[in-house]
């Protein structure tokens, strides 16, 4: 593996172009996934996307881990307009992954609804969809079912991982659990513990899915009533929290929709509201509302660091590097959980590079191409940090 | 008026003890109240509470405005426990504002549910509740019912107007509609002009409401029906927004309602949890959702500077004294919000002083009795500034 740079202009990249996802079982009823909790899991389908070729030495495999709301469709297009993957801009043919060098892999996680095992699934034991009887999982969870595909495709030790969000999360625990497995881990806007604020917004989203009357307590499916006002709601509050208010004075300000000053309404008439609003409808086509409640929930959930003097002993075992990247104007999981995780790191010892960008988006800068973010993530994989 | 200061202790002040909410009809069918938008409206009731004794010179009236969900009820008690007014530690004898010496007013508001003419009152031209069917209206319209009333008591000048949020938007317009009514006006974490951040939680937070299918279009009294689970959501997200992250932190952090380990679940676990849904289902016993929907939309279209040459043309008129407060870790009306009143403030030479006040309890601050900011109001009142 040689470390040159991939040039400074990363995003002048192309596309990984027209791709398809696949599907895979990798557990069933002779051998089920043994979750974290003990209870077990069959049968367990994977959908997954994979960019560039595996090297003959299986030296060159990247991990993508999705977030709250993400699926196995990173990169490339599905044929169709406006099919690009949710991380297009970062995987590709010299793009800051590039698709040239390294081999990526992106799987829908488990208890997802784009074609992984999920509370849409039918389960084996009534033959109706699991609902609210699909088991709580962990984000330790989350990681094995992806270790199990990578086996599957002949991987066994990865160059790197990278997630944002709820992806970050998995690729740290995934360090923590397996410390000579991941040569390099980015961790791009991700929290080791969210906090009250944090679980409190999550919450309220849940509250929005479970209170709204056609949810029928998780088995609305098939019945023709789902629980769309709940959950466009939650999505749009969500919306606000992946947003700086900084990026939403930017976007809308207090434009209106109708130049000219109409009646006051309760329906839209902000510029603000249009965008929510769209959101929270488009969210309808691709999202089970079930999903929404266990990923969020995995991340209320998660503190990997609980046990902190354990947790630097075993880091000490790992040869990992770490990139540990915030945005400055990200009040979701804002600096102060990189500090954190970077903490951890420094008192273990580990090589580790944390960075705050400089970006008005808020949360989502993740997604985006902002130079100075994809030329740190190319110059680290290039390990020139 | 001697303006002697109410010395350094503001907060061992008594209760103004025992009081009880009147009601006075101040608008009817041939004298209707005409609203900003021309539309007439009749009957008007207004609900009221007075504190103190209006002087002989009718010199040393204040008129407190409430915020989004307040009502008349401002201090005092109502005989049984927990029946304190919601500004108890700002108003009574020997408080910041001394009832020994001031003559208070509060009101429910135009639109409200607390026994001011509102959208759950009888429309009389159709015998049934007004719903959706209640006029708009702004907030100079909930100044000049605020006027009505206290002309009705025989009040024509205002030693002060104090207002916090939505309270302190209705005395900014007070004075700039009527500039020689007021002469100390107190807006404590106010706005002059919502950023789309703010719109967009209000959005949100109507759309739980309007979503839920038992709101029937704002027709749902006395159909045992209620957009219980829609407002009930609408108001635990507004608290996410009124506490501050630290303060959120700092009164739950991540507790569990019980100690040892449950399983995961997607019912209320940690305490920031409980306390939501406590929030929420305590709303619903004291407001209506049509109240809440009309209250903040009149927020979202709150904009009296949008002429601000004319604006600060009829400031130059004024000789009212302005105390403008923010808190640092109020992250709704953020100190932004005031350092943009104070700027047209002081284009116009107006006579003001702006304090930014630490406190961790953000937005709510304003209902707290943080010391440096009751003996601010308490200063300020007695001319000392």
């Amino acid at each position: 593996m040689t470390h040159e740079t991939l040039g400074s202009n990363a995003e002048a990249g192309t596309s990984v172009g027209l791709v398809a996802t696949q599907n895979v079982r990798l557990f069933d009823e002779e051998r089920p996934l043994v979750l974290e909790s003990g209870e077990t899991l069959a049968p367990v389908d994977v959908a997954y996307e994979t960019y560039g070729e595996l090297n003959a030495e299986r030296s060159n495999a990247i991990v993508f881990c999705h977030a709250l709301t993400g699926d196995a469709h990173a990169a490339g297009h599905h044929g169709g307009p406006k099919t690009e993957g949710w991380w297009d801009s970062m995987i590709g043919p010299g793009k800051p992954v590039d698709t040239r060098r390294y081999f990526v892999v992106c799987s829908n996680l488990l208890g997802g609804c784009s074609g992984s095992t999920g509370p849409s699934s039918t389960d084996p034991a009534t033959g109706k969809p699991y609902g609210l009887r699909f088991p709580h999982f962990s984000v330790r969870d989350l990681v094995e079912v992806q270790r199990a595909l990578l086996r599957k495709l002949g991987v066994e030790k990865l160059y790197a991982g990278v997630g944002g969000s709820l992806g970050g999360m998995q690729i740290l625990q995934w360090v923590l659990d397996h410390p000579g497995e991941m040569r390099n881990a980015l961790l791009i806007c991700a929290s080791s513990r969210l906090t009250p604020e944090n679980i409190a917004f999550s919450s309220v989203a849940r509250n929005s899915i479970m209170r709204d009357v056609n949810f029928q307590n998780g088995d609305y499916y098939g019945t023709g009533r789902e629980p769309d006002s709940g959950l466009a709601v939650a999505r749009m509050l969500a919306h606000i929290t992946y947003l700086s208010g900084e990026a939403l004075e930017t976007k809308f300000g207090r434009e209106r929709r109708q130049a000219q000053e109409p009646s006051p309404t309760f329906g839209i008439d902000f510029q603000i509201e249009s965008y929510l609003d769209h959101q929270g409808e488009k969210f309808l086509k691709r999202f089970d509302a079930n999903t929404y409640l266990y990923l969020s929930r995995v991340m209320d959930y998660f503190d990997p660091f609980a046990d902190e003097n354990a947790v630097v002993e075993g880091l000490r075992q790992s040869s990992t590097r770490f990139l540990v990247v915030s945005f400055d104007t990200d009040w979701r999981f804002s600096t102060s959980h990189s500090l954190e995780i970077a903490r951890v790191l420094e008192r273990a010892g580990c090589d580790f590079v944390r960075e705050e960008i400089a970006s008005p988006w808020g949360h989502d800068s993740f997604l985006l191409p902002v130079p100075a973010y994809h030329q740190l993530v190319c110059d680290f994989l290039a390990g020139k940090h």
